[in-house]
């Protein structure tokens, strides 16, 4: 049985009519191999935000239903000029709609989670032996309804159709060569990661190196379907993630990233009262706040400080909140803090190494960078510290940690 | 029961944000007058050939399927977008594509025809009070797949959908105020007709005045529809358009239509044969060239020409056609015209008045305008004119059958 490759363009692979027609050159090599090829493909370039202008232009908040109704034809769009230019390279091609492909969603509209995949029609257009073009970020509900799967969702309905077709491998392809072991735009002797796990792809993608959307590597993750992260724009290997297991030689940290989207708030005066602290992260989730890092200050005299972390956008509602709050709680008052950032080493030999955590902060220390918050798992390690002195801690932990040394493979 | 209202914007009422919110207040209008609203919306202004571009970017005879697929987010974009600006002023209502509401067409890509239109969906919608707004110009065919049904299809959708839903009125909101006794850009006197047949109407789509699509105008004549030309820009009434026995009064002749953009073809010393002039115009019609009118000239010495108007777009496939022809019927030559004009006069009055035509051509010919070809069907006489004479016969044909002098009403 031949191979089924599923492939996964961005927005920036299909910017222009130039790169369509490049793309169209990669599926069709992958087709002459041999392979079964499915395309998902994002909406072409910032055709998305334009068409979210469009409708910001009528209403601030427009309704969720008709947004999906209108944001989906940016990749209705892609696919079907994708197939155009496959078919002038001499190969049958055929686009269809997520409502096409039958991603049956639930109806939450703009962040529809997937319910199931019918493969039927795939599956018959594969054996007519021709390459199959889904468009990504979209699905159906069963009140038959279209729906959006959110922000980077065409990971999302790449790594489901993988699944849902058994395929033997999925090719995210994107503006970058792959995993890097820090951002190559500020640690200029970075190296790109040959073999990475899962659970550091998801470290690094939540921490902010924005290759690939978290929710889509959790999938793959859970049914351990092998990703390939790879360049549009040149030939060559980038980023295979898979099992923790298979990968042979156990690496203590994979890498270093950078989040300066975030700012912190601070409670200060808190009565140091048994759930207190419950109530106030109850009212933050039910403002939809996602928070991100927590600590609570040692208790002086029945008072304590509580600092928590927010992405900035959410910063002047979490401060709302958190003020309408402080009579009902008994606080003395609330602090924003937008000048900090966030820099985090991830690596699954953290899991059986003491004293990585030990040396991230006697690098730091010794740097004179002062440590605000710190947050661990079992594989990474996050210190919140000030945000003018980000790029000098990516640098030195990049370098501490043995990162640059790489001749371009951690395995 | 309520009155059932469905109302049709063009790409021009759909233009610009402005404009989409400006129609919203038009549908809101009627559906708080009481009325059951569907709404049809063509793509927004100049969408399709946008798209059209961008195809043939990549290749300049893309598959039609891949075309369908693209074009038919024209329509996807400004139904969304209308029906957050109906929500805007506070009025519930649901966009939807084709598929959505179930317009079955055949697989007939670019040119589709309407099969079937299930009403199921579009009246759950109404139960519920929604405004219920639909993807002109789209349906979609058995095997699955969005087909599109040629230029002016919206009309066609509007008519369909007033028939399948027994709607009490079709309305066509376009950029002029109805349908005049001829082009008031030329003729400054011409008057907007207040009520016209169906077969006059038809007439005068098919001879330039490019109001409505023919195919939708048959439709509504076959199923006796009701329908309402009017402007998207301007309230008051516009032009009606119903059933002939309807208009109480008869008028001679209800406009004056001009139409440059027709060609002519002359086929020079035809062997006057049976049989001949069939073979030639099947070949044409293979060649899929609409040919318009034919003019046989008398026969001398066994020879004869014929002359034909094309589109000018089909000139030289036609004369390419005719050429390899040419040898095979024993014929002289080909001659090319492009310098013509056809000016047509559209009555339901003729068919019981006689003297029309004389009038008509002895009209002309006071005027020094030479009449190259006629052709005549029960309501309506078209001669083939020289193209720099185009603007002065219509002038004289509207002052000489009186239509300058109505007062805004032919009844």
């Amino acid at each position: 049985m031949p191979k089924l490759v599923v492939q996964k363009f961005g927005g920036s692979s299909v910017a222009t009519v130039d790169r369509i027609k490049k793309i169209a050159q990669i599926v069709v090599k992958t087709y002459k191999n041999g392979a079964n090829v499915v395309v998902v493909v994002s909406a072409l370039g910032d055709t998305t935000d334009k068409l979210i202008g469009l409708a910001r232009q009528i209403d601030f908040n427009p309704d969720e239903r008709e947004m999906d109704m209108l944001i989906s034809t940016g990749e209705q769009v892609s696919v079907s000029l994708l197939a155009m230019a496959i078919h002038k390279l001499g190969k049958e091609a055929i686009s269809l709609t997520g409502a096409q492909v039958g991603i049956s969603t639930d109806s939450a509209h703009t962040k529809a989670r997937i319910i199931d995949i019918s493969t039927k029609r795939i599956k018959d257009e594969l054996k007519k032996k021709k390459i199959v073009i889904v468009a990504g970020f979209q699905g159906i509900s069963r009140d038959e309804n279209i729906t959006t799967l959110g922000r980077g969702g065409s990971d999302l309905t790449a790594v489901a159709l993988a699944k849902a077709l058994k395929a033997d491998i999925c090719e995210i392809y994107t503006d970058v060569k792959g995993v890097y072991t820090a951002d190559p735009r500020i640690v200029l002797d970075a190296k790109k990661i040959s073999v990475i796990s899962y659970d550091e792809m998801l470290e690094l993608a939540s921490l902010g190196a924005q290759i690939m959307q978290s929710r889509s590597i959790e999938v793959a993750k859970k049914f351990d379907i092998p990703l390939h992260v790879r360049s549009s724009f040149s030939a060559g290997a980038g980023t295979q993630i898979i099992k923790e297991f298979k990968i042979m030689e156990g690496v203590l940290v994979s890498g270093v990233a950078l989040n300066k989207n975030e700012a912190k708030v601070t409670i200060c005066d808190v009565p140091d009262k048994p759930g207190v602290a419950a109530r106030i992260f109850k009212e933050i989730a039910e403002a939809n706040i996602n928070i991100d890092m927590i600590v609570q200050n040692i208790s002086r005299t029945g008072f304590t400080d509580i600092s928590f972390t927010v992405e900035k956008v959410d910063l002047n509602k979490a401060t709302k909140v958190i003020k309408s709050l402080l009579p009902k709680i008994k606080a003395g008052g609330v602090l924003q803090d937008k000048d900090i950032a966030k820099i985090s080493i991830v690596g699954v030999g953290m899991k059986s190494h003491s004293g990585v955590a030990a040396k991230m902060f006697r690098s730091l220390g010794k740097a004179k960078i002062n440590i605000e918050m710190i947050s661990t798992s079992e594989i990474k390690i996050s210190c919140v510290i000030r945000k003018g002195k980000a790029e000098l801690a990516l640098k030195i932990l990049h370098k501490e940690f043995g990162l640059s040394k790489k001749s371009g493979s951690n395995k």
